[in-house]
């Protein structure tokens, strides 16, 4: 190491520097609180001055700060030799190229748990719209059907439903202790069985479709867990099934499900994420048995606080070498 | 008693009349359920035919069938001397003249709780629906504005919010049950305190609003519960509260809502019933923070085959002397 980067590096250990790494549309959702650490957001800097910050400051910073999905892929990692942890703002890291961080020996960190209530939340009120059809009766009375037309058709109760829910992480077992208040039967798959876990485990997905009304899909989405509902899953699940998708549109095959619909083989769906947003389905904006969401589950002060407090403890473990809050086991 | 009245009485008695009393809207849930009764349902025969049967009939019939919202009145009870019981298919019977039938000792029975859970599961849709803007989130996908505008504006999250129950009955009791499983806290009033709940008790409306960020309004529409949600009381909610209405509409003034969301002076409302349905205060339709349902909050095929039990269950009960399943207290 050249005596300049020593002195640098001594700078950034008394006030480390945090590279920021987002896409425009995300904000660094807590500027301005006040923290230990210098944060570096290249997009609020011309071209040239972060030109001149990174190649100044490029080979000494340790921790990559990644707002929601912006991609950290190999070339990313390229550019950061001295990096030691990302950071990511997200339950979900399939933008983050796990693999290459464990090859460099990176630490990465998620959102843990910050966001799981208001997903949760989200998912249990997209599964009563879809039975209920909230969403659609909203658009019946502004639409001023009601006084013109009467009746609006007959709901699906809630009660004694069999919910399936797709990965038993901290999302999932929110979403379970909230439909076990409903009066609905719950089961799950996910990587492994829980042994703390009392609801009934399938070892595979088309053996949950096959014994549920409801899948609940909220696990992490992977090369494993791509299009894991197919086909044989949504036939599984059956024509009165419903489909909830919180976790990444991906997860979900987006085509074959609107096979499904246009073909009438499934119940209902209520989707806040999609394989390419902000695009949708163009079929879908025409169904009454589908609720549509722009991929806000997480989307509440609430859980922006909560995920503050997670991402700046992460932070301040990693730079004082205290076990990290969020860590993602890579393996 | 004459002669003929005695035959016919004892007619009856084999396998009695019900007379059932409808507004066209609304269909005998479970015609052609085999029963021990005959349903005389005037809207399926001719006038002339319902004159000459009434007219043989009428003063030996002892059951009344009230569907839905048909109101009974003391001019209604006039026309059925032998009248016994009015057995009602909803839960709130805001539409019986309860006072005339204390009066002329006829019994009254209502839904019981064949609805409540549905209800229950629609009002908490409905709140995380507003809190969250889950109708207004679809309208966005569907109107296409998702890949235009981009960002959705922020919700508000359900955990920790302070829920006052406006009427601890077996709907308000279903509501608070779900609520605690989202970290909510509850508080209620009700005519009296309930010795067997342990959610504080709040004599007054007034007091509960001034205390909590929801009322959800879940009881039985009288003269004195008339436009209880008041200007005061919408003034003590607060410019953020919510008020979620699956009782009656005149439960709320809602001519004093309008105007607290035309001022900005309330947080959001979901609201499965209005003063005067199907009509729905225009001003409310281009209102975000609202959520609007055209009364449907009971409507599924397992709430009807509940009622089916509860109405056929009273029947039975009363045509056998045996004590009523779901009697309104008529003091």
């Amino acid at each position: 190491m050249s005596a300049e980067n020593q002195e640098q590096r001594q700078l950034l250990q008394e006030r480390p520097v945090v590279l920021v790494h987002r896409i425009p549309a995300f904000q660094l959702p807590f500027a301005g609180v006040r923290t230990h650490f210098t944060f570096f957001d290249p997009l609020l800097h011309s071209p040239e001055s972060t030109q001149s910050f990174l190649s100044r400051h490029a080979t000494a910073i340790r921790a990559l700060l990644c707002v929601g999905p912006a991609p950290v892929t190999s070339e990313t990692l390229d550019l950061l030799p001295a990096l030691e942890i990302v950071v990511g703002s997200s339950a979900g890291l399939d933008h983050v190229d796990l693999q290459e961080c464990r090859r460099r020996d990176i630490l990465v960190t998620n959102a843990g748990a910050a966001f799981s209530e208001d997903v949760a939340d989200y998912a249990v009120a997209l599964l009563i719209d879809v039975l209920r059809s909230i969403s659609g009766g909203d658009r019946f009375v502004r639409s001023r059907l009601w006084a013109k037309n009467g009746e609006y058709p007959l709901g699906s109760t809630l009660r004694g439903k069999r919910i399936g829910i797709v990965g038993l992480g901290s999302i999932g077992s929110e979403v379970a202790k909230r439909l076990v208040a409903f009066g609905c039967s719950i089961a799950y798959t996910s990587r492994r069985k829980k042994s703390a876990v009392s609801y009934p485990f399938h070892a595979n997905v088309c053996d949950l479709a096959a014994d549920s009304n409801v899948l609940i899909v909220c696990c992490s989405l992977s090369k494993e867990t791509h299009h894991m509902i197919n086909k044989d899953v949504m036939t599984a699940l059956g024509k009165e099934g419903v489909i909830i998708n919180v976790g990444r549109g991906a997860l979900v095959d987006e085509k074959e499900l609107v096979q499904f619909f246009m073909r009438g083989e499934i119940g209902g769906a209520g989707l806040d994420v999609f394989e390419n947003e902000p695009n949708v389905p163009k079929e879908l904006f025409t169904l009454d048995n589908v609720v549509l969401s722009p991929h806000v589950s997480v989307v509440t002060p609430e859980s922006f606080a909560a995920l503050e407090e997670v991402v700046i403890g992460n932070l301040e473990a990693f730079f004082s070498n205290k076990p990290l809050l969020s860590p993602v086991q890579l393996d």
